[in-house]
């Protein structure tokens, strides 16, 4: 297998969970204390990949590349002095297009706001700064979250969909282009295209991370896909600690640094809608790797041998069409004044959502919205039952997708199936994903959630995973 | 006393609460049916009173005369038709300057702000259009909804101040310009210029009136006051219908017109931290009101008797820090973006309040939050042992206000304190004010309050204290 200087495999489908190195950062530190290393460095190297890699995977919407270049200086300037502002000081991080920058365009993959650039921070942007992180990109959404995608190609098959609607940020990880970013997810568009492209990521709680103007919508969080737990879980809380949570909610909180790997002693095995459209390989997979947990001395609740895992199961069943009814009607007005706006700026996927939203009344989201709190409380009567569950993080490995077709009608999910990550999203539940599988020399990920407020538990055990499971090749 | 020819005193400071007579809109849809009377004729009826009196009062940020001329036309033609679109199509309504509509500028009281167009609906303004409501202008708002004040001026004397900061939307249904005007309310920026005005006002529980665009603090709501108990709640409950609540909230609930008046059995009597920032005539008046309710035989529970409540009065003595504090760190990435992008736009008034908010920390916010949680509870448990609570609704009539002096210090309140709403603001709890009090020629307003969700209830006690309680002039 043909690597890069960072052990990228280069033969599209050739991705081995084995062998495949991903991008760090905290292991730098130590480095630029004794000046063998620097941001600038480190920065540089990035760049090179992304000059490398970029013309095909295209995960970025926009890069600062003088702005990070002065950051890193400056960041440089204070490791030398000793001076850190925080152990992601200096760390260059892709940023969801969705989120304000002050310093790029935010256009969020929709016509509509090409241009957009409110010269403002958002509130997790601000946060990393003040934490002395590189802001070098922009990474692709897909348009405004949702599922019309943009034009990222998966890092391991450009025939690929990176996964969505975090596609540039999973794609630019994955490439080895930056070592963690900012995604967001409503339905699965963190833990999917981590899925995807063999990255770790967590889906906090909740509100847990703030959302700063983002907070439009009841079930979207913002969250860190990273090549390594340490580097996702040192960006986390670093913009835990200064920018808090969504407002009236608790910041995650946690230890500066990675929890310490912990096994589970019983994990509840949730197979949850997705597995009806999950792919035999990927299954037999994901069986084997449930094995080896089992050998492992890990004891697994499943629906079949322990009641009440079925009925968190029926709980949340109907996740996807709860979620996406939800987020439609959250999103109605918004997007009602975009098309009013800009009638040929919005995909016709977005008109086609809003037309559905537009039908609903305020009792049909009531009645969501009480269907969603049930299954909360189901969650939260069955979950210490575990310290936590056990799911696919995706359907499968990312499926080909070679783009609309003019005069046939529109692909559903161009990104690929969220259909895993729906019950985490409803349950406002932690969900830290690590690249477990490998099918068809694709990633796939497996995901921990716990319940709401125990993300740290969830990293601890999703860490144990990684570094004490043998992953599976199928 | 002189009169205008709708109830209107002439003379500054001679508001009586047993002769004035309050706008209304509701009382005319039987003229609409028959034809005597039209939309489009009353609407002309509020616009010669905006034009006899908004050169004092200062109410509007902006007039749409043409759009709402329209509007009323086709209101018009729709009641012709026996097919209104619903009880407020037609009524012409005032839209506090936050809130963003497509047709008139949204300035929000902010320099930084000056000739801001965004030419969308909020949710609420959408709700409205939808209902058929004539959407007349956009009233005048404190800075930013915060205490920096616009040049509004009182109805019943041009010397004191409206309140705030729904300053606007509070004149102009005093001064009978409108017959209802949308508010939003923090700390006391529904109810308390409401009480300053002679309006009654329902500030909805957290989250029962869909906020749109508007969703960045955890402790705002938008709530309408108006001439009329029937107005208030006909356009809150047409809004809930359309527009539903906050994301995550169910909307308000309760008949299409409003309820019944309902005498309580019981009401717990609160003193807030108000109380002592309270007039002695004030005080006076409102206790000779509670000897009126006593009469009509409302068992009322005071601190003093009841140790419960003096729990409950205990859990919301540091409401006004708690509330100002929260809000203050909810709104503190929103405000340093203004602030960097428009050095001398923003006041110095909320530059000061920015600064605090910047000393803070993500557990300073999370102490606040627990605190706040906490009341919440004490409110719960408390709260079942009366139908509801009152209080005043502001510590006595509006206060003088001269404006800034060049090289003082700023005046803390120049829009009156609104340290009589910080309790309901912070339990999350409707509260509905009518005006029950002439002290010193000028209105004041006592409170309902009821748990999270007893809109409907806390309306309805309010009206039969309206209806049936003898107001006190002191």
């Amino acid at each position: 297998m043909m690597e890069d200087g960072i052990g990228m495999p280069q033969t599209p489908r050739s991705y081995d969970p084995r062998s495949f190195e991903q991008l760090t950062y905290h292991d730098r530190l130590s480095a630029f204390d004794d000046g063998s290393d620097t941001p600038r460095a480190y920065l540089e190297r990035c760049l090179e990949v992304i000059a490398e890699r970029e013309p095909v995977v295209q995960a970025f919407a926009a890069l600062n590349e003088e702005g990070a270049r002065e950051a890193a200086d400056a960041s440089g300037e204070r490791w030398k002095a000793g001076k850190p502002l925080s152990l992601i000081d200096g760390m260059p991080i892709g940023v969801k297009d969705l989120l304000e920058t002050r310093d790029m365009p935010t256009q969020m993959g929709c016509e509509a706001y090409r241009g957009n650039f409110p010269k403002r921070d958002n509130a997790m942007v601000s946060a990393l700064r003040e934490a002395g992180a590189v802001i070098l990109g922009k990474t692709v959404t897909a348009e405004l979250g949702g599922s019309h995608p943009g034009p990222t190609t998966n890092p391991f098959d450009p025939a690929c969909t990176p996964g969505g609607s975090s596609s540039g940020t999973g794609a630019a990880v994955g490439a080895h282009m930056v070592p963690c970013g900012v995604g967001s997810q409503v339905g699965g568009s963190i833990i999917r295209p981590a899925s995807y492209c063999a990255n770790v990521a967590l889906k906090p709680t909740q509100g847990a991370l703030n959302r700063g103007e983002r907070q439009g919508t009841s079930m979207s969080t913002h969250g860190f896909q990273a090549g390594s737990i340490e580097d996702m879980w040192r960006a986390s809380i670093a913009v835990a600690r200064r920018a808090g949570g969504d407002r009236g909610h608790f910041a995650l909180s946690g230890p500066d640094t990675a929890p310490a790997a912990r096994q589970p002693a019983r994990l509840i095995v949730l197979e949850t809608e997705g597995w009806a459209e999950t792919d035999q390989a990927t299954r037999d997979a994901f069986t084997k790797l449930m094995e080896r947990l089992s050998a492992a001395g890990v004891t697994l609740l499943t629906r079949r041998d322990c009641p009440p895992v079925e009925v968190l199961e029926q709980a949340i069943a109907d996740a996807r069409d709860i979620c996406n009814a939800i987020t439609a009607w959250e999103n109605r007005w918004a997007h009602r004044n975009l098309v009013d706006q800009s009638p040929d700026g919005p995909s016709t996927r977005l008109k086609e959502g809003l037309a559905k939203a537009e039908e609903m009344t305020a009792d049909d989201y009531h009645a969501l919205l009480a269907r969603r709190a049930a299954a909360q409380a189901i969650h939260a009567r069955v979950g210490p039952m575990a310290d936590g569950a056990i799911l696919l993080s995706a359907p499968g490995p990312a499926p080909l997708w070679p783009g609309d077709r003019p005069g046939e009608p529109l692909a559903p999910r161009p990104t690929g199936s969220p259909v895993c990550n729906f019950g985490t999203s409803m349950l406002f539940a932690p969900a830290a994903t690590v690249p477990m599988m490998g099918v068809g020399g694709m990633p796939v990920g497996v995901q921990i959630m716990g319940l709401p407020g125990e993300d740290a538990a969830a990293t601890a055990m999703a860490r144990w995973l990684l570094e004490s499971v043998d992953p599976v090749v199928a």
